[in-house]
């Protein structure tokens, strides 16, 4: 697992932001497949990072951050993401959006030493 | 309160993906103003929509949608918000990361009729 928030590059570079809703069934199965997954991601071409919370509505917001937008398809087009992606339509999730973007600029507050 | 996952227009149009580790204190003070800052963000120019998680580990995004790069600028000016900027850096965040980007395209699930 990642450290979050995730220490990204100097921009520009590209995020997939994933918003979504779970439909409350299978979460044993969700949440070993969104395992899986996250690992996946972190061992493919020009993966930065990863952010991602889940709130107790069930509502959710994956953030991944890539080098390049040819990353970000070479990863969508990954077997067994495809297969991941097409059991969360069918099983896992109610509603969902997907946006990709490319990040222009970044700013942020480190933890005060010690803290 | 907007529904969530927000509904945007067609791309492009731009989105702030906020990051953010609360430092466990103030919870009721830091939610009046987390609310009373969504309400002050809708009424601003260019306001698209937005969408906010925070899990039990105190990891929270927040990514709200905006029509331009300056209705971002013209929003993070606002003199509420900076004041409220500036009291999140001092007693509410134990770190965060902020991120500008230009979403460049979209898609999505919508829930099934009648579910």
């Amino acid at each position: 697992m990642t450290s979050s928030p995730a220490t990204t590059p100097e921009p520009p570079y590209f995020a997939v932001i994933f918003v979504s809703v779970r439909n409350g069934a299978d979460d044993a199965g969700y949440a070993a497949m969104a395992a899986r997954m996250e690992e996946l991601a972190a061992a493919q071409p020009g993966y930065l990072g990863l952010d991602s919370v889940r709130g107790d509505d069930g509502l959710g917001i994956t953030v991944s951050y890539w080098r390049t937008e040819a990353d970000i398809a070479h990863w969508r087009a990954h077997a067994e993401h495809r297969e991941a992606q097409l059991q969360g339509r069918r099983d896992w999730y109610r509603q969902y959006e997907l946006r990709v973007c490319r990040v222009e600029r970044a700013h942020g507050m480190q933890p005060a030493p010690g803290a």
